[in-house]
């Protein structure tokens, strides 16, 4: 028999795989009597002991027997038939939820802009490298004081009182610690509500346009989506449908991507809505801490006398999305609902982590970071706003918002083929651009540009702007010989 | 209009709550002049500019309009019908899946016996306070090194490919890192199975005893469950259903609970199995790293040459639940539709947590740990299992297992009813133990207890039986007089 090594790890367990591999597949049928070991050892150019320790394990786990004074031979393993290799060919999905899951994963991914020198990327916030620091030792902190226990699916209760101080003092939401539920992120939050409220054929509300990870969660856990017009004031609730879904999912303070906010006029509409409707509504607050005017909307969660909101808050935003923190406020009749979702989706978040993020908040570096943070992406939006209106002048809208990470402009006066072509010439030049077309389940007449500004210094902006207004150019000089 | 501040938080943050709440009420009704700042200041108590910043918010947040000249008037919001409070009698479950977890929840939990001098409990691993002081060392490092971005859904590439090292050495498993997903732990592992290739009403094997948290998952999640006996030889595979289940989950290296170790001819009629029906094999290796026997049996997924087996492993157990870390190693197939799920589930595991463990890993700390634990446990077990032999003698029949943290008696001597006086009598002496039963779905005619040795030193494990054996001895002498 041919006994080929692999080369990895150390020889006693190569000879093992070779020895189990040769069995299996039936090259050493049941009953064959194994080399002695010296005449293998011999054949192998390995040691005696090697192959001794390899027969003893093979022996230990029913691959060979021992016959006293007659060496080892193979065991009746009845491995017939041999087993097939995988087939190469394209499988159907195993489940409803993998095929769904399949059938709505890429509509933004190919998009993105690698290597480029100005990337307008929007989602990962700000990188801060001071952050780093100040993380490794809050973190050190917690492994120094916190027990390495798992923590309650529900979350570890000091960050929960952190969270409530936090959105009382910040959005306006009284709420105690028994309704909070600590999640990996807003994703996880949409997962779980996913679980808890919809069975599939479900109808559910969702924005146009709308973040595109609901869409496709909710699409894949077979939820049907009804997507919603938006305007300046956000959801325009007369068009909600006339037979009530499950749930509404909205983006109140910061409509993503677009930039509204929700008049109070519509958030009050919004609620009549639910309450007549008995619908669940998701209001996902996914970045209200950055905001640049003195008046912050108090959430959506605040008005809710009937206990319908579900409220999204997310850590990864304004710290890291690398932490996969975030927490929702659950309406009293759901909250044990959630937390069985939580729990058997996966038990409770690291434990550490949230100990260091429940310190960072006490004893206020959170809101220094906050303060920081906001101070710098307010001078990177001004930038930008300024960049725009001297090299791309009236040829862009820009969208009228007072909070996040990115600016929306609109090109009323280009088709989209001209967009296209414009995202393509930035994207060669060095800036990468970003259309707000893939963000829309009906996409409007007019293109528009989605223009993430967190990660560029106010420098490289006006320089990016710079970039910008020379593409624009460019298209507007190629007007005249059309392609 | 009486206005009657909460005492929470800022005097202005009050102010506008109370003025909020009158206003949706109804009690300050549209068109309503609120008082003069002045007026308001001094009828409360408070500063005329705490009353000024709670007026412009209110009038930035659209809740009045002010007049020149004239003062503030509350506007006109539509906020009839009144919201009702919500509702206290309970309520229907929101989804089928919410409706099963209410229904699966509480098998185990109640049994837990807090506060005894002596907890027998199975589950958290050894409490190692050296642990904590490296593991704080460790993140530090990655907070140092490593950029705070989300990594990959599929899991940081360095862990990954520290996984396929310990995989290939420890378990027999050849694997490329493009095969490895990393989870959030075990129970995560079972959610994602579930997803990915469960539908509603599809049939799954689980063994029984088994593990309760895969029960109600995979029930909560809609599988028909079919359990399948089990003896000292694992998953009685004659047992299998006819009609071909989507999977069959099993914990072959040592049966959870039990303790058991699936035969070398049982793994493969189990393999065959899954090839003629075409089903999965779901392997939960969930605490194959403490052996105390020199020849661990390599994993299910070393035999698997078609590629049908899922296989779990986990760091909860080897270093601490909180972590929150799990892997899973994946059929070709399938490696796609699990990366999905795990992308919408939640995105991927923490960045800074999976960098520390693969350097922990890289570094040799892992082995010296595990080394170091395994010494430990094995000397808590041979101290328990002597003391069984001492104190119980032939009352007990000790499961012959070589892994794990706990061990299992069985008790052929005594019945159920006597079982449950025992464990009272136990927890009231200071010893917390724990049956079988609640682990199995067709309980077994003898009752057994299960012993968890993890966190006792021996000293306390050598009390622990002494009490376990006068417990043992009042049962015995109250046989003479019955309740």
């Amino acid at each position: 028999v041919f006994l080929e090594l692999d080369g990895e790890g150390p020889n006693y367990a190569q000879l093992i795989r070779a020895i189990k591999a040769a069995i299996v597949s039936g090259r050493m049928s049941s009953g064959v009597r194994l080399p002695s070991t010296r005449a293998l050892a011999r054949e192998l150019g390995l040691s005696r002991i090697t192959v001794l320790a390899a027969y003893e394990q093979l022996r230990a786990e029913g691959y060979v027997e021992s016959r006293v004074g007659s060496g080892s031979y193979v065991n009746s393993l009845r491995t017939e038939p041999a087993l097939k290799p995988p087939a190469n060919e394209p499988i159907a999905p195993p489940s409803r939820y993998a095929g769904r899951a399949r059938a709505v994963q890429d509509r933004l991914l190919p998009r993105i802009h690698l290597g480029v020198r100005f990337d307008l990327q929007y989602g990962e916030p700000q990188i801060n490298p001071a952050l780093n620091a100040i993380w490794g030792r809050e973190l050190a902190r917690a492994a120094t004081y916190t027990p390495m226990r798992v923590s309650l699916s529900q979350g570890h209760l000091p960050l929960r009182e952190q969270i409530c101080r936090y959105l009382a003092l910040r959005r306006g939401v009284q709420v105690a610690a028994e309704q909070v539920l600590i999640v990996s992120g807003s994703q996880q939050a949409i997962a779980l509500t996913a679980r808890v409220l919809i069975d599939e054929g479900d109808a559910a509300v969702i924005e146009d346009p709308h973040y595109f990870g609901a869409w496709q969660e909710l699409t894949a856990h077979g939820a049907c989506l009804v997507p919603v017009a938006t305007d300046h004031e956000g959801l325009i609730c007369a068009q909600l449908p006339k037979s009530a879904p499950r749930l509404i999912y909205v983006t109140p303070s910061h409509q993503f991507p677009a930039g509204s906010t929700l008049s109070l006029s519509r958030r009050l509409e919004l609620l009549r809505y639910a309450e007549a409707n008995q619908c669940w509504v998701v209001e996902d607050d996914y970045d209200s801490e950055f905001r640049y005017d003195a008046h912050p909307l108090a959430a959506l969660r605040s008005l809710d006398h009937g206990d319908r909101v579900i409220y999204i808050g997310t850590f990864s935003k304004v710290l890291s999305g690398a932490l996969r923190l975030g927490y929702m406020v659950l309406p009293t009749s759901l909250r044990d609902d959630f937390v069985n979702a939580k729990f058997l989706c996966g038990f409770g978040c690291p434990t550490l982590e949230q100990a260091a993020l429940a310190h960072f908040m006490e004893n206020g570096g959170f809101e220094r970071h906050l303060r920081r943070s906001t101070k710098v992406l307010r001078a990177r939006r001004e930038a930008l706003i300024a960049g725009l209106h001297h090299h791309a002048g009236k040829r862009v809208q820009v969208a009228d918002s007072h909070a996040g990470m990115h600016v929306v402009i609109w090109l009323p006066d280009y088709s989209y083929a001209q967009i296209d072509v414009l995202i393509a010439m930035a994207h060669e030049a060095g800036l990468g651009l970003y259309p707000m077309a893939p963000h829309y389940h009906f996409p409007p007449a007019i293109p528009g540009l989605m223009l993430g500004y967190c990660n560029l210094s106010t420098t490289d902006i006006e320089d990016a702007m710079c970039l910008f207004g020379e593409c624009l150019d460019a298209i507007d000089a190629s007007v005249l010989s059309p392609t």
